[in-house]
């Protein structure tokens, strides 16, 4: 029988997944594709370091190029991370007609066009289903399942850290910063969480959506971004109170040819299917014109699961290998960005606000909104103990970020308003 | 630009609806595929008939052939229903060269494997996404994007009308025949609504599922299969009470070499995904020994979500045309069929008794459900008021489908039991 070999760039968690996978499902692999596979080269930064896969040490190499320039090497499989670095093998590997599958979503999110144009020159495949939500097939069913649908709309949970942290928190009411610190003792949550807590991670993942979505040459800086680190308790209470759970979402939407892809904690009405996402879970809800709404759910990141995607990214290039039509499955966006401005976003608000305690300062604040024809849904008012303060709790109608933001600050120095606490973005179903 | 022709077997709701999208997304599809799709000629029984879509007089016709014979059509889309004719015009079909869509589960249920192998030979493909679960990818799923997994269990919510008049029935308390009456007057429910209503149409779905998931030679008659229709209102009650949620569930799962396929009504966790999938919506969940659980949930039937799964199938075959390689993509199963007996088929069960109000009654029937092992998770036991009975509502432990089966043979009999009202599978998370 035939046997594909293969480079490894990396043998952290995720590269030990590929190993063990193509070792433990090789008999189904090779059934369906006549071949065996074979691991023939590991990049590794420490060759001596101890790890929890078997692996032949003559296959351990400390050096890109004996991997890259091997002739006999026919796909790359990269899944060491880091951006300029791992580009650069990347370029060289295509240069050498070397496939390529990767779960690098920093390095799709930023390099991904020019990535792409790279391998279709060289005709090779470059796949990446592994960089937005670990094991659900969520590329591959934009890709082909729905490909004769016009989608308008994608919300998704995208990054597991910040979902297990929002989840605790909803469920215990506990702080913030002690959840953080149990997500890190559980290794759900790096050492250094900014990417994932200030929704860096979520963004990138949502740019590559948007640009597969929408055909669109989505960058990462066309995605607004807030993360969830200054949630407090109170928001979660009050939420829930409402009849929401605080999640952070991403939304990918498009009105006409004009789209708008933001990531921001978001208050999920708690009938929507998203709402019921738990802990590391992620999912992406899909809507398309003709299909309506789907929803992709699965784990979004750990060893096995991210590898499963790798592989099967493998064997579709495989596949393509002995069908001799590598690089072919790459289509150029067909529509020109065109990003809305902040008058054509609309969306609900949530708004949690301390106004001082006296005759006639609620009035002040409806009539700031009524008079941008913004109007509320529902409103929850409560003195605060000990205070001559009352705490205010508003969710708009729809109105447009620009209304919501030119009233925001005004507010701030409204001279019955104590303080903005905090706002978020509701949605309902 | 080239243009591809196709000929439409049916022009009813769904035909009607692939009319619709390639008109509606021509530009997209065009863009994708770099040729036009042109509808050339489209089989009906009746030309006079009034249609929701406009299409030319000229494209219409009663012949079959002149679909399947003419040497201009690329493609058959198959819309129409039905098993034996229709499956005599698509081996035509394929040995005329076409490849073909179809949307039949009936029809790939019972000949699928026959007319697969008809495909190959004739270099033809031959895609059914639309035959399970409407707009939701999940055959595509299951073999591209999880193709690097073993597949161990797949449970799902594959029939809309059941799952709209189980949703309708939990939600009101109302008798299963005034929803089913109701389903029919809103069009989810046919005149003769057997083949939903007693599993069938779900057992052939969940048929096509295992062949895919397990690779092996998966027919109907593998699958067991109880319906809807005698599930009453007190069933409903009880399960509720009981922190359970009343589904036609289709499980298909292996263990080792050997698996089980069923459908039947099921009391499903509050807790579990599948048990918040309403109305007419479709769900299936997937475990893979590697990725976990992911869950793939979408509109399981209607013209457009339909008609999209049609149309990606469509867009499949016309890439591969482009790339030459059509025919290529299926493969025979890996695995001799293996199905296990009934001794080794294990899980809860609900089971809702009447027993005579005497000493000592309940003791009789757990002594006899001990004597084979079998113990209990949760016991409710209610007189009920104006009979000298007992109402005994039981979920066990989990057992083997033979013990319990042989235990209700025996209880039928007991001089305590005056009637054995109901059983059914519970399934936990």
């Amino acid at each position: 029988m035939k046997s594909i070999s293969v480079g490894l760039l990396g043998l952290g968690t995720v590269g030990s997944g590929v190993v063990k996978i193509i070792k433990n499902h090789q008999d189904k692999l090779a059934h369906e594709l006549g071949c065996s596979i074979n691991i023939k080269k590991v990049l590794v930064k420490d060759e001596s370091k101890q790890r929890d896969v078997s692996i032949d040490n003559s296959k351990i190499t400390t050096r890109a190029n004996e991997l890259i320039d091997d002739p006999e090497i026919d796909v790359i499989i990269e899944v060491m991370g880091g951006i300029e670095q791992t580009k650069n093998y990347l370029m060289q590997a295509l240069h050498n007609k070397k496939h390529v599958v990767t779960a690098n979503k920093d390095l799709i999110a930023v390099y991904g066009s020019e990535l792409l144009a790279t391998a279709r020159e060289n005709e090779c495949d470059l796949f990446y289903e592994a960089s937005v939500a670990g094991g659900i097939p969520i590329i591959r069913s934009l890709v082909d399942g729905l490909v004769s649908d016009r989608i308008t709309k994608m919300m998704g949970i995208v990054n597991g850290t910040t979902n297990f942290i929002l989840t605790k928190m909803s469920k215990f009411g506990s702080p913030y910063s002690q959840v953080l610190k149990q997500a890190q003792d559980l290794g759900f949550a790096e050492t250094d969480p900014s990417s994932d807590v200030e929704g860096i991670d979520a963004a990138r993942k949502m740019a590559i959506l948007a640009r597969l979505g929408f055909s669109m040459n989505v960058d990462l800086q066309d995605v607004r971004v807030k993360g969830i680190s200054h949630i407090t308790e109170d928001d979660i209470y009050y939420s829930q109170k409402l009849g929401y759970e605080m999640k952070l979402i991403g939304v990918a939407k498009r009105d006409q040819e004009s789209i708008e892809v933001s990531v921001e904690p978001t208050l999920l009405s708690q009938d929507h299917p998203l709402a019921n996402v738990q802990d590391e879970y992620n999912a992406v809800y899909v809507y398309g014109e003709a299909v309506g709404e789907t929803m992709f759910y699965g784990p979004g990141a750990g060893s096995l699961p991210t590898a499963t995607a790798i592989v099967s990214d493998l064997v579709a290039i495989l596949k393509n290998l002995h069908l001799g039509v590598n690089g072919k499955s790459s289509v150029v966006p067909q529509h020109e960005k065109q990003l809305k401005n902040r008058g054509d976003i609309f969306a609900q608000y949530f708004l949690r606000i301390h106004v001082k305690d006296q005759v006639g300062a609620f009035a002040h604040i409806t009539e700031l909104f009524s008079k941008r024809g913004v109007s509320f849904e529902k409103i929850l008012q409560l003195p605060l103990e000990g205070h001559d303060v009352a705490e205010i709790v508003i969710i708009t109608h729809p109105c447009s970020l620009k209304d919501f933001e030119e009233i925001l600050e005004i507010l701030k120095f409204y001279p019955v308003v104590d303080e903005v606490k905090s706002t978020y973005r509701v949605e309902g179903l």
